[in-house]
């Protein structure tokens, strides 16, 4: 019989890595007594060249596979690609996924003790960059005696991540998965997140960040952020798959309680979430991604960014994502191709909207398989 | 020499209709000393057939054109196409615009006095339809001595109108312009108008809707709700045009000022509609935009809902329009033919997105002018 189990890695134990050296932001700011979460699956082979990096998006986490205890229902936020046999096979890669620097789910961040003076960083925990996000990343390999990844693979932000992984490193990564990502925010992708972040400072309760020392929280605002996200995730079609305009009651009421079903699922998504996220994490990582844009060091020219890069690259986009639609992948594809580099692309037709990236579409899954195992001869 | 008075219909004054009748609405509820404000432009002819109605859309009123004093810096909303040789002709219509039953800007809403108790309606305003704004329309022409429009004109949820009127009223209706609509909204759109609504509802200033007679304002909400609005009314392409990525001060600062130009712009377009608009008339216009479904009272045959139509009807779309797409205009164009109506249909190329209706593009003021005056016997 199969179970859930039985299909994925099952379980999964967090480890943690404190950094000996502090590290240089690119903010200016010297951080010390770092220290990350992250996962593990799968075994790294004796050549210790079968280790693939997982790169988490905004309000993802370490826990990208498996089940931390039997009970649980839901597994890792991308069991349906890593795990046996699948996608990132777990039975010939040695998988590592962090909670990056500045999260809230146990790697040093805006809800961490400031070493300085023994407080809670809260709004004080600086403004980080996707950089700094690799850099950690850099030292966190060091730490588990990484010197090559095999790949670099994360969809969203998390694609971002691999993309700079190749230009930062470019001696240190053999292959990066960009998936539904883009070489930068569009002004309409930072006008949704400026909206998330007013939001959440907005909220009476945010306090100028020091919600946690006076025992309060933003959870309005973080709730309402979350609602405006999701609607960028989903796509229109999504949603009309999903909810049409089916009304909870079968009739309409006239009132303001919730009255059509994507007014119930908005509103318990923004409740759950807002339950279990640190606001000031919530806000550095939409800053980190209105950022993110490599070529600005270049003029604005990504051909020059992508110069130096030695990984192959494959992009992925789908169809239907209009956050970073296909197009967006294309800029990256075409500034590679212009470069010279080692580059694929698959567009998938998916109606999931952005979230396509998390679901195990066929042709998405084996694009991947295919193109970590082409040259996997360990 | 050409000044912005000798250009525009000049100074306006609004004017107030007072309805003797109560009017009953499609909720059950009963209204009664409903008074409306509106203006007119150019000359009602002889034979009282030259009147066209304006519709306007989720955050307009009464003033689509001219000037209210010489100090005036912006005309009415709607100025680009109304007046002297304009798309909307006022040499030669009699031009009607009304704030419509629930709205903040004079007309009678919850900012009014309830007749029933002496107090302000506040929350206790009931939610209505565009069904309901229909048959005040229908009132205003009663008093005004127009027994049938030349032709309803309105983009958005104006557009609504029109088509809602050549539903209800086919006898009272020539024509009409349907203009950057929807037969109803989509799942998305209805997610937007939610989560605007959950930020109006969740500040702590709303006070269950009490907040007049607290002598507080949801302003934060408010703000919030409108940003959010403002980037479905703009495309993509417009933002990039408007604002790229351009930076304020031209580089990063690594806080949480507004950085991106685009930021200032939505936080300054928040600022202000939230010193101007009701919360309780913004909650109540968005649900009047959800529920607006004419086919649902026909099983959802859009074709069987379209079947008294005596009209000719324009719509009108905009090629970067992502709230209420081409393809949503295609659906009622097609009913309409379908049910054998006569219909004309428009496609403008135009990169600023929803708002387009707002601007005067040159085809799509000409096309508009030539529907209008293509039976203009009068």
């Amino acid at each position: 019989m199969k179970t859930k189990f039985n299909t994925s890695i099952g379980l999964v134990k967090p480890k943690r890595a404190n950094f000996e050296q502090s590290v240089s932001l690119e903010s200016g700011v010297k951080l010390r007594d770092i220290e990350l979460i992250y996962e593990t699956y799968g075994d790294l082979n004796k050549k210790r060249n079968n280790a693939i990096l997982i790169c988490h998006a905004l309000s993802g986490n370490h826990h990208a596979a498996g089940y931390h205890s039997k009970s649980d229902k839901k597994p890792g936020w991308w069991d349906a690609l890593i795990g046996p046999e699948k996608a990132i096979d777990t039975n010939k890669f040695f998988v590592v996924c962090p909670n990056n620097l500045g999260g809230c789910h146990g790697s040093t961040g805006p809800t961490s003790i400031n070493p300085e003076n023994g407080e809670i960083y809260g709004p004080d925990f600086p403004v980080i960059t996707v950089n700094d996000w690799v850099n950690c990343q850099s030292i966190l390999a060091d730490i588990l005696g990484i010197e090559t990844w095999h790949s670099v693979i994360g969809g969203s932000l998390g694609g971002m991540q691999a993309l700079q992984w190749s230009i930062s490193y470019p001696e240190k990564i053999k292959s990066a998965c960009v998936i539904a990502a883009a070489s930068k925010l569009s002004a309409q992708n930072i006008a949704f997140n400026e909206v998330a972040r007013q939001a959440i400072i907005s909220d009476p309760d945010f306090l100028q960040g020091q919600y946690l020392k006076n025992k309060k929280s933003p959870k309005r605002g973080l709730r309402l952020a979350r609602m405006v996200g999701h609607i960028t995730y989903l796509s229109d079609e999504a949603m009309r798959e999903k909810f049409g305009r089916e009304l909870k009651e079968g009739k309409i009421n006239f009132g303001y309680d919730a009255e059509f079903q994507v007014e119930s699922y908005l509103r318990h998504q923004g409740d759950t979430f807002s339950k279990n996220f640190d606001p000031n994490t919530y806000l550095i990582m939409t800053k980190l991604l209105d950022y993110f844009d490599p070529a600005s060091k270049h003029n604005g020219d990504l051909i020059k960014a992508f110069k130096e890069i030695k990984a192959k690259i494959l992009a992925v986009s789908f169809s239907s994502d209009w956050r970073f639609p296909p197009s967006r992948s294309s800029e990256i594809v075409n500034a590679l191709i212009s470069a010279n580099k080692n580059i694929s692309y698959l567009e998938i037709e998916s109606s999931k909207g952005h979230d396509s990236f998390l679901f195990p579409e066929e042709r998405y899954t084996k694009g991947i398989k295919a193109f970590l195992l082409a040259d996997y001869e360990y």
